[in-house]
């Protein structure tokens, strides 16, 4: 019996699209053999003529109009590879219009209008289908729909950022500056010519939202997640971080606690024992913590084309399984709740702290009694180098809450002796 | 409307089997939910009825006699958690005959029957699913599957057995011997009374089998699997192997090579800095190199009751949604092909080598002449300690054929000077 065919539209042809064909074509008729199902790449639309031209496919199977994919009555699944939200939302909006199943990279979308398009899907017994879209090819979102159905997770932490992550790793190897190693990641591709979004936390918050909308069932509000990004922590503080057991890490950590969700990303010190420790340079890995499994970890290339390539086509093998069998609606997503959410200043943190301060007498009372009045009990006192009798002091602090620990740091900051500019860094707990 | 309901039957009420009861008691309404059908737990059997009365069940569905879930004309999924090749063969096969879905966490089964079996399984439009027979909870089954599904994968490097791992683990931290180290195991609770299985080696084979099938898609002869346990392992030579910066771990290795799949378990010195040198005590980690997406590797507890019951259950859960939406087809597994073996022989390795020898001239250049004679060249060679006239040598060799690193073996353990019983440890390539 001749195999079912199952048409791809693909819009955008930019890097993830030229791996995704160069997937289809290198291993297609695999994977078409393993899911009993040919597919077929059926049009590829770009604005960009001259980048459709590269892929040198045939001239009847490109185009520079979206709509000539999204109302193909031929192609059965849209791969959408636009990215950000404009047209992108639009154009999934009419995939889905036109009974098309979608797969998407596209991560600020599916973080922002995610609810939004997976109701309208499920309506329409489509799906829509984002495992590209956070940490490039490690199997993510279906581990968390299908493997860990049965568990209740109550804590997960991401190193979803491969820049920052490949940043903090040569601070770390080479005692290189934040901005040297910006500069490396530059030239390596592994930052963009703009990385607010990296630098500044907002690509690991969304990411965040994604994984938690998942791994919590619930609606994720973005004004609810604190997104605190690395620019203030020097290779000092990494160096100081690993004399006493740390190594920095951007982490985004979503939390179920009695009260609430507590959503959050910010470069944080690390236990160099745990598992998060050796996720290196560019590389990205989801640590979750469940109420029946322990510990699980997913590790592995957070980015790039070919990895991102491997997602994308799974996604489809997946959307042409659910065509073949005619069972779109076994792998829908339910209705996400409604959550409360936790405020960072109600979370208990550990705090590592630096600063300068002049090397008086009384400086160390001083700043005891600035701790000691917010009931803040510190783990650890180190006095460093003194540079012309200015001392250097690094402190962590137990476990205290957000909001006490801020009155104690502002009373410290405040005292005379203590010059500005201090490092804080919170501890992974 | 009212949900479908899907009924479970039972198999084996030991450890894991309370695991799988005690988790559908504590989120079976979640699951269901999740899965828009009522699961719901319809009879479970074991021969033991004391075992069966401790888990406080309604009379009516524990029976001691296992025709009783099998015949079952209302049971729609079977959980076969007995154990071991029979009956649990003959079970698994009387399930399909009855029609019913199978979910089993029975690894040496899945192993050495499980093509027989998922062909049955196929013919009947039905799924054996297994995600809990290797890794515990950690998702490692579904990934290969479904979410692997676009690449090709070249290589696994797994540490799949938790027992030679805590034992590793306490050697190294805490300078035990194997001895100490069993013991030590065998009272928490991560090693069996009779260990055998897994510090043989037998255990990790298994898995490997299992994950190579799917892995590679080939048909995995167990002849053609290369297994060597952890008992010629000292303290002493992970307390060197640290030093040159390795630690040493029981790997499953499974390689796709131009002439066929190379498959073996053996101890192996691990770099420091590969993430699976991290993986610490009873915990157990896949890492998986493959064409497009480069590593990804999947870490937690390999074995556990609650672990492994999230594994059942998540199982569980697909075969429900298969029979929901009428969909058994589309994760069957399709056939898999005749593949080539390439024996250990014939492989390509680099070996740590540790043994005693009269200190006395000349014996470096016989060693020197032995090594050489065979093209075998030598990376790193230390002189350890001299105690009574006898120096301990340490070396580690160039990728070299085995065949010829094992000629020069022979030939250097021929040499006068050098006494019995060397160490010889494979390093991770």
């Amino acid at each position: 019996m001749d195999k079912e065919t199952v048409k791809i539209g693909l819009l955008g042809s930019g890097t993830i699209g030229g791996g995704v064909i160069a997937l289809l074509n290198r291993n297609g008729s695999e994977i078409s053999e393993k899911i009993d199902v040919n597919l077929v790449l059926g049009k590829v639309a770009d604005r960009d003529l001259s980048r459709l031209q590269a892929l040198r496919l045939p001239e009847e199977i490109i185009s520079t109009k979206a709509v000539d994919v999204l109302e193909d009555p031929e192609i059965d699944v849209v791969i959408e590879l636009i990215g950000g939200i404009e047209p992108a939302r639009s154009m999934i909006i009419s995939a889905l219009d036109n009974g098309k199943h979608v797969v998407t990279a596209n991560k600020d979308l599916m973080a922002a209008y995610g609810e939004e398009l997976l109701s309208l899907a499920r309506d329409k017994n489509l799906n829509i289908y984002y495992e590209a879209s956070v940490g490039g090819g490690i199997p993510l979102i279906r581990p968390l729909k299908q493997s860990l159905i049965a568990d209740r997770i109550c804590r997960l932490v991401g190193i979803v950022n491969g820049t920052t992550n490949y940043i903090f790793t040569r601070m770390a190897q080479d005692n290189l500056s934040l901005e040297e190693a910006l500069s490396e990641a530059k030239k390596l591709g592994f930052a963009e010519a703009d990385p607010s979004s990296d630098i500044e936390g907002r690509d690991a918050a969304y990411k965040l939202m994604i994984l938690s909308r998942l791994a919590f069932g619930s609606s994720i509000d973005p004004g609810q997640v604190y997104v605190e990004g690395i620019s203030a922590v020097t290779d000092q503080d990494i160096a100081y971080a690993r004399e006493i057991g740390f190594t920095v890490k951007l982490l985004a950590i979503g939390e179920k606690m009695p009260e609430g969700l507590a959503l959050r990303v910010h470069p944080a010190l690390v236990p160099l024992e745990h598992p998060l420790a050796s996720v290196l340079n560019e590389f990205n890995a989801i640590y979750i913590e469940g109420d029946a499994i322990g510990e699980v970890m997913f590790y592995g290339r957070g980015a790039g084309a070919m990895p991102t390539a491997t997602a994308v086509l799974a996604d489809v093998a997946e959307a042409a399984r659910s065509i073949r069998y005619n069972c779109a609606g076994a792998v829908s997503e339910k209705s996400f709740q409604k959550a409360s959410f936790v405020p960072i200043k109600d979370l208990n943190n550990r705090f590592y702290l630096r600063f300068l301060a002049d090397d008086r007498p009384g400086v160390f009372a001083a700043l005891a009694n600035a701790f000691g009045d917010e009931q803040v009990s510190l783990d650890m006192v180190i006095q460093k180098r003194r540079v012309d009798s200015t001392a250097e002091i690094v402190l962590v602090t137990h476990d205290v809450r957000e909001e006490a620990f801020h009155r104690a740091f502002k009373k410290v900051m405040s005292i005379p002796s203590i010059k500005p500019n201090p490092s804080m860094i919170r501890l992974l707990g």
